[in-house]
């Protein structure tokens, strides 16, 4: 018998989630003894991963959205790494590193996993023993953020070299990521962040120009870091900063556009002003969700591992100890205060 | 000598421009007699064609924007269908029929053209004198209004069997083409126009619903006559409606925008508040300008050219008499009293 803490989503919010509140901490104990059904696996979590997208799935569950609503007093979910640690499943073997993707990796110590509920969900990674990555990465830039950062930019952006490319939540978990990758496609890179160590850190990994969107006038900022306007834009943060966006854009820019985080905890959402652009700038503005993607995963990974395993590629992580502060380290996404990507270190390999 | 009457423009508005103010007719004299010089050419004008986008041109000519603003005192200018009465230039022979393209054709009853201004301005189009569609569908349906209908829902909405089409102003010069056009590809066609008698013709010509938006909730109205939300909205409204779109849309909608006809005689655009429609419904939202696709005007002619002289494409045009009802003619289109394309006829063949 062995103790699993789960997270629980207990209620849902209007504004921001509070620890203890809307998420809370239960314990089970799980028998690691007792024989399991055919084709079900207990997996100990090492690592998860907090998105902020998550904040919309603690919603209503009659409410339609691309990602399913939690269910309430119900583990939550989303991207964890994790080891078999006993197994029914011939494809899940004990040792195995698995990888619980499309959001549905269960936030337990330990979890029962049943073939049917594995299926497109939970997926061998057993690279990861081998190339010497950290495993946290296997929820971050070699999971949905890296492959949201890749596929967007790439798909949507369609960069052309010399371009500008200006990105918001630089410092985040796909930000980072957007900003290295379209400096190795020639682009001029710009990023903003909330706060002056941010800043420092965009620059130290290559961005052109960065500054902290706190500080002043953001439309101000951007025609001033961004001289020859902006002609990609991969927007995570909506509001104020989309609006300055509009503004400054070029014409024939492209918005790719996968999150508006500054919206998740706002009961009415704040009034946008400058969507006429999109006409007079014949703007491509179009949203994405990776998860409708998946198929783009092996492409992917084959480019994007090598480029970290080289050092290419830097990809800053916030750890939070322990499942625990699994609440915390998302609030802490949702407010901005996360320096790089946010992952909950659950237990050792 | 003839006299020539033209259309000035002679103030910048900033509300609804006002004829006699913000646009005033003046008279001069052209000489027919006289020799021109190498290259120039007179055309008398028989259809003059007043549309929306020509509201963002009464602008400070500092303010950058796709078409280049009215120069203050000096001939508006626009899509024209004109006859050669007297040239130097064995391009243009007298008895030609001349279309003056992507708003650069003269507002004037006799205008002098140079070579060099005539260059992709202005494009000879005898074919008029043969098929048998009034003049006037030369800068309509067989124009920029025509084209931006027909690239628009096919290159941008790449439309399937059974999606839902949604137009709105959708009996003005656009808007009834999209939607007999989406008819022609198997859509669901809704539309909306501002009058119960337009909402009466948009059934006529075939669409399957069509509501008066000023009678009730937009968003409400939009559920009810599309029962299956909106795969592709064709928008040349913004504000209010765009919004209510944005709430219907379904997941994987397409936006195609070429104007707001709604914002542009605000001092301050209405607040548009459900954009984040775009990243979870994963919408594309794309502006353009049909001037930037005009290497297309081969193929649309081609293929909608016989839709027309078969009769299976109904165009309904809005007739002001004479040249001096331009001011007027443009205004009632920008405040939407127009009921089809409207167009100004200046003089017969």
């Amino acid at each position: 018998m062995v103790s699993s803490k789960r997270v629980l989503f207990t209620k849902i919010p209007s504004g921001y989630p509070v620890a203890g509140e809307h998420m809370k901490l239960d314990e089970k104990t799980v028998d690691l003894e007792a024989a399991l059904p055919k084709g079900d696996f207990i997996v100990k979590t090492l690592e998860i991963s907090v998105d902020p997208y998550m904040r919309g799935r603690m919603r209503d569950a009659s409410i339609q959205s691309y990602a399913p609503a939690f269910a309430l007093n119900e583990p939550m979910t989303g991207d964890t790494m994790s080891v078999v640690v006993k197994s029914n499943n011939p494809d899940y073997k004990v040792g195995d590193l698995v990888y619980g993707r499309t959001g549905r990796g269960l936030f337990e110590e330990y979890a029962q996993v049943s073939a049917e509920y594995a299926k497109g969900a939970y997926v061998v990674r057993n690279d990861a023993k081998e190339n010497g990555l950290p495993l946290s990465h296997y929820v971050g830039v070699l999971a949905m953020p890296g492959m949201t950062a890749y596929y967007g930019l790439n798909e949507i952006g369609k960069p052309k070299k010399g371009e500008t490319l200006y990105v918001s939540a630089a410092a985040g978990a796909v930000g980072q990521l957007v900003g290295q990758f379209g400096k190795a496609m020639g682009l001029f890179v710009v990023g903003s962040a909330g706060s002056d160590e941010k800043v420092e850190y965009l620059k130290e990994i290559g961005f052109d120009e960065a500054f902290n969107y706190k500080h002043g006038d953001i439309e101000a900022n951007l025609r001033k870091y961004c001289p020859d306007g902006i002609d990609i834009y991969f927007e995570g943060v909506g509001g104020k900063m989309l609006d300055a966006v509009l503004a400054v854009a070029n014409n024939f820019a492209r918005i790719i556009a996968c999150g508006m985080i500054s919206q998740y905890n706002l009961e009415k959402p704040e009034p946008l002003y400058n969507i006429i652009n999109v006409v007079t700038k014949r703007i491509k503005f179009d949203g994405f969700i990776i998860m409708d993607h998946m198929d783009y995963e092996e492409k992917f990974l084959k480019e994007v591992t090598p480029l970290l395993t080289s050092g290419a590629v830097k990809y800053r992580t916030d750890v939070a100890e322990g499942i625990e502060k699994t609440p915390e380290a998302l609030i802490n996404v949702l407010q901005g205060r996360n320096f790089g990507k946010q992952v909950v270190h659950v237990a050792d390999l």
